[in-house]
């Protein structure tokens, strides 16, 4: 039987880990760290300064290559392929090093359930038969390191909002009944699809790291901003990750 | 020169506090806890039990009563008139306790974003000359509790989520543009004015806490029993908080 722990670790801050998350690192008979390519190496760093910074046990670290999500074609189709081979990947590092069973555990950044694909992973191996429990420790989002670094709400008084992808901003334009938008997942600059008249934006990347930055202000004349800085810092680091929150005022 | 601390800690379970929070507690001159009356008196108890989990020197801790929010009227109107006479108290307060000025830390359910007016309290005694520094520790919010205690995605693959209130939910119906809606601040069973074909829930009560509660299932069959476990929670507890998602599926 294997006992699953999916660890919500934050955005990069060893001080955004809860007392659970470092409570069920250190219970953990394996922890399993991907390794997604060199361009996003300090990623992987930051998981392994994260063990180190808190398992004060000898734990069991396995590194291991994540498969590359195909490019091309079908996005929501090679998104569910890619799910396939990184479950292929996990059942293989669980017989090659958890044979008899026990406590894994897998870093997510942020909180496993926001635009997190490792509980879809463990649905893939339950409903291939493994012998399995899953348990979510609940994490520190890049929403709440956005907000928090800006000292802003989310919500506006009494009022709603949505959280969506780069993508549906593109291609559905500001969500209809809300005031207040946070972006995830943006390769690019989806702001700049947006009628800026009215919108403030808050901007932030590398959340809750050492070189965090941001930016916030009239969509009209922040949004340029963001996208002039957004190449040079992707350009400087070798990878970016961002999100931003806008709202109509 | 007041350093006010708006420390999310999560939703009644000290191990959900981050090294942050706990960081941020233990380096405060003041912690304030608010009073609220009796018949949520196991709030102000768990807030004790936090400080008593967490602080490892003698910090100042002090209560005070909380105004109370006029139930009849224009509701937006009454939650301003109410943030009015919160700030009045934590100024009394401040005056009191640090008229050299200091850190005051206020430790906030969940998370300061969400469905928490103390970032707009903060903004009240701004406006009203103080000087004052603004600092948001971020905490685990009820949502995540929720999601991680059924161990479910709160997006849908690719897919949107808007966070709203019960108030809009009856106002509005569900909101255009999204399959998954999470709903915050039901006094009620709001979910009741939504049409429950082909919608699934997911609701938890005193997430955290000893006595949390979960049910989940198609809402047409799952309405009607939360609706019920909620009125026996409430009598039995002398209040109850919850919070639920709802999906197309």
């Amino acid at each position: 039987m294997i006992a699953l722990n999916l660890i919500g670790i934050g955005t990069g801050n060893p001080d955004h880990l809860t007392a659970e998350a470092v409570r069920a690192m250190n219970e953990a008979d394996l922890i399993l760290l991907p390794r997604k390519g060199s361009a996003r190496s300090d990623l992987i760093d930051l998981r392994r300064t994260i063990c180190a910074a808190v398992l004060s046990r000898p734990v069991r670290v396995v590194e291991f290559d994540m498969p590359v999500r195909d490019a091309s074609g079908n996005y929501v189709q090679a998104v569910q392929d890619w799910h396939d081979a990184i479950a292929t990947a996990w059942r293989d590092q669980i017989a090659a090093h958890l044979p008899q069973g026990g406590r894994l555990a897998l870093l997510v950044w942020g909180d496993p359930s926001l635009y997190d694909s490792t509980l879809r992973i463990a649905q893939r191996l339950l409903a291939g038969g493994m012998a399995m429990t899953v348990r979510v420790v609940p994490g520190i989002t890049s929403i709440q390191a956005l907000t928090a670094a800006h000292a802003i709400p989310l919500n506006p008084l009494a009022g709603a909002v949505t959280i969506t992808t780069a993508r549906a901003l593109r291609d559905h334009g500001w969500p209809q009944g809300v005031d207040t938008v946070v972006v995830m997942l943006d390769s690019g600059c989806a702001f700049e699809a947006i009628a800026p008249q009215g919108v403030s934006i808050w901007w932030g990347a590398y959340l809750g790291m050492a070189h965090q930055a941001l930016e916030h202000g009239p969509l009209a004349e922040t949004g340029p901003r963001i996208a002039a800085l957004r190449a040079e810092l992707r350009q400087r680091h070798g990878w970016i990750m961002d999100v931003y929150l806008m709202r109509r005022v």
